[in-house]
């Protein structure tokens, strides 16, 4: 399927009255970063393109393109900012710690919709939904449930014009009212497994929040399921991390290590959590997604409770699991450079951007006419293709946007091209000459498999620049100074752990790190706890995260 | 794409125990139906099967299942209720109003999403995620749109623990914060035209509810437009209602009329509504989607302006436009019969059931094998298929199961129709003998083609049914006691109008017929007002409505 996105505001981006204010509507709640408005001072003057070639000077479209974005390695956060802003994926909303996803920002969440929504269909689950007012009682039902949750409850006291008599708890997520409605259609064991997902907005009133990582509401999945046995609920926990961990490598090419949660860190109401945990280009974690298993905690809450075959009534098992918004941050920060945006292409709204490019008015037509035919070649092949035919902007400015879009890679026609029949392909995770190719075939089935082959080796790429750079910040450490000093670092302390939730809070306190998991992948060997010296029977992952 | 539903809770629905109980359920609101649990009584023993033919005797289970509903022709708001409990579409939520949508109630609305997204995408537009919480003096800015949703609003008063400084709205639609972010995201003439849509809930404090048709919280997808000319704004709400239209003939079989609202019923903050009117079962009209003209009332409340060719600073032009989870309503009220659901195939979850039967259990394997290879042909062929292989229930229960869900086509295999390599093809939509054929080939090109042409003559004949009820109940009208008379009798009275508000308001007051719309097709000649005499322009529809 090919997205075809308007972008329409896009163009007043660039314009300098525009280009100075926005950096204050994305930055109205961070006030602590300062920062020249650079990106409207290079691109209030257009980028000048030479055409010696038929194309653009890359290297000098290049070097204005590295002043768009605070770099990377100066201001990790300005950095995303800017890349939010700049390659239109999001906005601030009205209300503090809302946000507005823009159609490109929202065409990735799209496509991890449309990858998760047919694995989850696959292994058994059907969609439906569950309203989002929650009576405030329920919420309450669950022991540590209201513990986790109640500070952050956005509450609605008045409909329709009247106080109301029971308060409204905006979901915060829907453990409650989905056990509260299990229990009506749960009776015996034939009724069961019951396994349902949604995709759904839900609300936590965060205090620090981040664009696409933190906001007061984001949009998610989470999936609901009952089971007659602990066994079945454990596999089902395990599967959907492994769902998750699949859909993490392959699509979005980042190489999230899969573990188990400390008892610190586990879910508000669940007896385990799982988690699949990312390393961001500034080295912090980021918990991409969960999936606890509930035991019967909720079911006992709610009393679930169903016939077995023995014609006992028991509570049934339960597991819940979710992927969020934030899993677009996790892509921007995972990929992105100082150009911007990198997608890898399996999660790419544009896999290709085409860019048309003429010199003379004679050669317009000739040239537009072969940007069409490749597009609509590339188009029936399955390829995610966009034009880029627009007058109004020049070559030049056409490469830094797209570059900034992360879009993978960039075809350019010009008339020497359409003469030889031939088009210049350049990838977008290779800068420059490096990555550029001349003299591609335009021949359907030629550009097509050479594009396929591109994109593939792409997203291999990402993944692999990706899981050297993980390796390369994680130290296994084997004491608590080797832990500080790894940590102090910025990096990842991974050492054998079997000590208590109070070394584990003090940890916290004095380095900033948590437990981010224990891996499933664990060494070999004997093990004593880095903290204790007792015998360990696992190692953790330590870090800094979001 | 072969929708596998996972219907975990059905089994229990039709034990004793559960069937006493489920009608109160759904029933909690409406405490004004009174009706006996006769389904539970003629469900509580099993349906006897007679396998005379090697299948069921249809006149005998189709009597049970008579008895499952309650007969629409009796009380068509029970029957309704009825249906959507026993085909599992929905339930009721906690909070009063609320609405769980059930697996396959939201495989409706999940066929209804897939074929709009297209068109919409193909029609030019992006979609995209706006917040719902909305400060509260948004809402005032426009004064019609107060006027008609403050009576009707969700408020959030607490947020993390503390009174909010400023009340949120929970968003009953979103044009007002929409035109919030257009003010910042246009500029100038070439930020436009700017076409977006969401898929969201929304939720209306609503006093009466009914699930589907009007419920306190619903999903929808709403589309929002700005333009640089009244003109492109007109043409954008007439496309839109003309997308809906379609869709409702094509796909949903349901022959809307498609016109103009009157003054006194256009959108709160509109110029103009455009709309689709469907006559439902009981001949009330529901409104089953709106296209909004709002000409410049939004973007004069929010300064929404944009610089044009010539320099000058002028208001955006600007559509909203809508369709709801209200539409599964209006299929099941538009085509469900006593024996329950009646679903259009383009718009069917499952659009063919397999049954196998056997009675020796030397015959199983032999039937169930035959019937996976049936199978996986009509899959492999994009025919949506579902195999009912369960041990738990006999062929008669399946039967009546899958008609209540509306299934258009049932194939039957037993050991006789293995033998022979044939199998037989019952259709929803015509009761008994008359629907059924036998001896129709397995081989997977012949059955298939046979599949795709039944399911094709069934989604006309839908059509061609409802449309023939539609016409036989629009009675043409000259004067008011006409129109009174129509009106009385349950029908819809069409007449020409040029009468003002107040005699609209009369109308309604004295026969509680609201103007449905002016429809678009409109009778040539000279007309004179029913109410006034004057002459008129436009016939109007008047009709009792949802």
């Amino acid at each position: 399927m090919v997205v075809s996105l308007r972008l329409p505001s896009l163009s007043s981006l660039f314009l300098p009255s525009v280009s100075r204010r926005s950096p204050a509507v994305l930055r109205r709640h961070h006030h602590h970063i300062l920062r020249t408005p650079v990106f409207a001072a290079s691109f209030s003057a257009q980028t000048t393109v030479s055409e010696t070639d038929d194309r653009v000077d890359t290297q000098k479209s290049n070097r204005v393109q590295d002043q768009a974005v605070t770099p990377r390695s100066k201001d990790f956060n300005a950095w995303y900012l800017d890349v939010i802003e700049q390659a239109e994926l999001a906005d601030y909303g009205p209300v503090r710690g809302t946000m507005v996803i823009r159609p490109y920002g929202y065409a990735i969440w799209e496509a991890i919709q449309d990858y998760l929504n047919v694995k989850f269909k696959e292994t058994g689950h059907s969609n439906m939904y569950f309203p989002q007012f929650i009576p405030y009682s329920f919420i309450e039902k669950e022991a540590s449930h209201v513990e986790g949750f109640s500070p952050e409850l956005a509450v609605v006291t008045i409909g329709g014009g009247k106080e109301l008599e029971e308060k409204l708890v905006v979901r915060p997520t829907s453990e409650t009212i989905v056990n509260h409605m299990f229990t009506q259609w749960i009776h015996s064991y034939r009724d069961l497994p019951l396994m349902v997902n949604q995709w759904a907005n839900v609300t936590r009133w965060e205090m620090r929040t981040k664009p696409f990582v933190r906001t007061l509401e984001f949009l998610w999945q989470e999936g609901h399921t009952a089971h007659a046995t602990p066994e079945e609920a454990e596999k089902e926990a395990i599967q959907m991390i492994d769902v998750y961990t699949k859909f993490a490598y392959e699509q979005t090419a980042m190489p999230v290590i899969a573990g188990r949660k400390s008892k610190v860190e586990t879910f508000a109401g669940a007896v385990k959590t799982y988690t699949i945990e990312a390393m961001m280009g500034d080295r912090k974690a980021l918990q991409a997604g969960t999936s606890h298993n509930l035991g019967q905690n909720f079911s006992r809450a709610f009393g679930t409770q169903f016939t077995d075959e023995s014609g006992l009534r028991q509570h049934v098992w339960q597991t819940s699991w979710a992927v969020s918004t934030r899993f677009v941050g996790g892509i921007i920060m995972t990929h992105g450079d100082d150009t911007g945006l990198m997608l890898p292409p399996k999660i790419a709204p544009i896999q290709v951007v085409i860019i048309p490019i003429w010199k003379k008015d004679d050669d317009r037509a000739v040239v537009l006419n072969a940007a069409s035919s490749v597009k609509e070649a590339l188009h029936a092949a399955g390829i995610k293709v966009k034009l880029d035919d627009s007058d109004q902007r020049t070559p030049g400015w056409k490469f830094n946007f797209w570059e900034m879009k992360g879009v993978p890679l960039r075809i350019e026609i010009g008339p020497r091209d359409v003469s030889s029949q031939s088009v210049v392909v350049s990838r977008r995770d290779v800068p420059g000459k490096q990555g550029k190719v001349f003299g591609i075939s335009m021949e359907p089935s030629v550009l097509e498999a050479y594009i396929k082959d591109k994109l593939d080796e792409i997203q291999s790429s990402l993944l692999e620049k990706a899981k050297s750079f993980r390796d390369s910040n994680i130290v296994d450490v084997s004491s608590y100074d080797e832990l500080k000093v790894a940590i102090s670092q910025g990096k990842w302390a991974r050492g054998p752990w079997s000590a208590g939730d109070k070394e584990e809070l003090r940890v916290k306190e004095e380095t900033g790190a948590t437990i981010r998991c224990f891996p499933f992948e664990q060494p070999r060997g004997i093990k004593s706890c880095l903290m204790t010296g007792n015998p360990a029977e696992e190692v953790a992952i330590f870090a800094k995260s979001y």
